[in-house]
């Protein structure tokens, strides 16, 4: 996500936080990820930032209006953008497979969005808890990651789904082994179209930045040992990391 | 854990805390786990606990100092009574292999826990980060488990480990599919040998209550849809839950 909205505003910017120290959102209850969204959000506020994305499909579910109470900048979730993709790319009778983290799916944040949206196509769901955990640990090509790929992903295909919402950020990580194995889903990812809507809210506003900036900012609630290395595998190239010992508290 | 404690002191009044709005422990930084480990422990303190078992590797790896210096009553960690238990039962020429997070394998623990307790076995270590996420989402017993299995556990098995200390409270949930692919292993878990450990140091203390009580309570950083399962799993009873909201701030 970082990547893309740096690709397509590169003038502008930016400050990436990552809650290594409370990661994963997906298994935790809303109660949970509300609170710890909005004490980053306040971080971020107090670094004068003008918009904030939430590049999160657990947060982006649960924490967006919460988040909107905290302030008057323009604020994007993920979930809004994808559906958006699968609305102008599908036939209104086609089906669509999601898969997500457990929290993302319970919410039903999805259907809600498909229907805001005015989406008629159908959403075929699933949880997919074991993702997340064998991309960070390098697993996404290898023969555990095709097993438990079709313990997820078969029903979904049986079912008819032609398009796959890939409803987690991680998971363009996993698209190419999901491609060989079903090549028959059309995958959508919220990254291309979240940027573009930003970019477009910030011209629209009259926000944008037309020259210098640039620079990205990375911040983490834990400098873990495998920060580097999911570093290179989400931004492919060298950016500065910033440890921040604690988030504003929001008792 | 709970389970083992409470089997050999039924008397015993047990407070469980579980963090669940904060886990995995595993990957995360000494300095975080230290300061999350000083919380809970605050949590304890307050309601007046006579002693206190940090019942995480990862844990007990990295903040049992630091834990201390917080208070006089007894706290026990799980590494040494996992190493004694490796000490009395095998000789001083074996061969013994740990699985644990890859916190506490990069911590060295176990090697320094060895040295101390005059120890000469060889251990031969592996970190699987993996395992944690496999059993909290019912693959322990799955094709999938036995690959990953086969793939961490395989080297060890090769450079003729004999012994397998299960080094992460959550392994024991794997133990049956490791005794199946790796019948030579004899394997080692601290959690009786803790349980024994408690007991003696109670007694020592004249602190063992010997009538009445037996109370459970589990309290919980975050109240999860699975955390309901995972008491089954774990505590196959049924156990009150309290939910506490933040434990108390480490500044």
């Amino acid at each position: 996500m970082l990547r893309e909205i740096h690709a397509r505003l590169p003038h502008e910017n930016l400050i990436y936080f990552g809650d290594t120290a409370r990661v994963p959102y997906g298994n935790k209850s809303s109660t949970t990820i509300i609170r710890y969204a909005r004490e980053i959000v306040r971080f971020l506020l107090s670094r004068d930032v003008k918009a904030i994305v939430v590049a999160c499909n657990t947060a982006s579910s649960y924490a967006l209006e919460a988040i909107r109470e905290l302030t008057d900048i323009p604020v994007l979730g993920v979930i809004d953008p994808a559906v958006r993709s699968l609305t102008q790319k599908s036939a209104t009778d086609s089906v669509a497979g999601l898969i997500a983290t457990k929290g993302t799916i319970a919410s039903l944040s999805y259907e809600a969005a498909l229907k805001r949206l005015h989406g008629e196509q159908r959403l075929l769901t699933r949880a997919c808890p074991l993702l997340v955990p064998l991309i960070e640990e390098g697993y996404a090509d290898s023969a555990v990651a095709d097993l438990i790929l079709r313990d997820y992903l078969g029903p979904l295909a049986e079912q008819g789904a032609e398009y796959l919402i890939l409803g987690c950020t991680h998971y363009p990580l996993i698209a190419r082994a999901i491609a060989r194995l079903y090549p028959q889903f059309k995958l959508i990812d919220s990254a291309e179209e979240t940027a573009a809507e930003l970019k477009a809210v910030l011209a629209q506003k009259n926000m944008l930045r037309s020259e210098d900036g640039g620079r990205v900012e990375l911040y983490v609630s834990d400098m873990t040992d495998s920060m580097r290395s999911l570093q290179q595998l989400f931004f492919q190239s060298q950016v500065d990391i910033f440890e921040v010992a604690q988030v504003g508290d929001d008792h």
